[in-house]
């Protein structure tokens, strides 16, 4: 059964392994920050720096793993229509909004949506890692510079993994206006057997 | 007065707020991986997400700030006379040379000498995050493929520092072939006022 994230918004639930999570941007150019925590033993839980280190590649797709901080594989992307994410950036936070967008205000951030959704799994903002960022288009040139663009996805791309482990995944509705192209919008997800 | 770590050793230690850590290469093609925590709370640390968003850059070098996990910025580089350094991937584990280097045998580590002299601190192996590293070089082409090549650094460069609030800092010589064209050396360190 489809759920939906709402604009601005997230959730956190727990999948089997061998289960398959399915992540769809439903109207196109949204991206979906998601962290993974081993169900069995939060202080395990999904690393850039190691995925990166395995994979050997700063782009992950289709054929990929996601990595945990113990070295384990957590997920594989079976699948990916679009094929762009982003795994160098955290999540967007209060002070994003405040030093990179000069926005003093209330700002929603998937750091927010992630940390208020794990709370129920005992989950606190310190312990949120650097997620892996779904249809996030984040470019660098040679000399590493990086821009955040609109994201490349389209109505109905999605990306499929399959869990390699038991599982705690949180998933947003990402909230800011660099990394969907200035609108707000929902995610959609589906876990199967 | 510097500090000797010798090959394939790390050390950790506090540093002020106003400090400056100077880390030098003393022979040349050496690595040294380094991890931050606030000295008051050890919970907030070193975020290559965050270093990489707020600086806009992969490559990261003087003039550049390293930023906590809590978007505080926890150091600045003054200088760096070689200029290239890595914080993409992970710290060298055991995993690393049994899954990467098909090495199946004990094998020395940062991640070990990060954690054995982070211990002192009561800071244990799950809270090692991603390190920054001094001298690392990691090439990546447009396409994301990552290679890890011998570093650039010459007998006599250094990286140099400066606190901008109370750390507690772990540093390593490196112990992995790929990062220090298979020679293992030693790294010096200075902490001054």
């Amino acid at each position: 059964m489809t759920k939906v994230i709402e604009k601005q918004t997230g959730a956190a639930f727990r999948i089997k392994k061998g289960q398959r999570l399915k992540v769809t941007d439903p109207e196109g150019q949204q991206v979906s920050d998601m962290v993974l925590f081993n169900a069995e033993d939060k202080r395990e839980k999904i690393s850039s720096g190691k995925t990166l280190d395995f994979e050997e590649s700063i782009l992950i797709s289709s054929g990929n793993f996601l990595w945990s901080n113990r070295s384990r594989k957590m997920m594989e992307i079976l699948e990916d229509t679009n094929g762009r994410n982003d795994f160098l950036l955290a999540p967007c936070s209060p002070e994003t909004f405040q030093i990179m967008y000069n926005n003093p205000d209330y700002h929603p951030s998937c750091f927010e949506n992630l940390y208020t959704n794990l709370r129920q799994f005992d989950i606190e903002p310190d312990d949120v890692p650097t997620a892996f960022n779904i249809f996030m288009n984040v470019q660098f040139d040679k000399n590493g510079k990086l821009s955040v663009d609109p994201p490349l996805s389209k109505a109905g791309d999605f990306v499929l993994f399959e869990a390699k482990m038991d599982l705690i995944v949180a998933l947003t509705a990402c909230s800011a206006e660099d990394s969907n192209n200035g609108s707000f919008k929902p995610i959609h997800y589906e876990v199967t057997d």
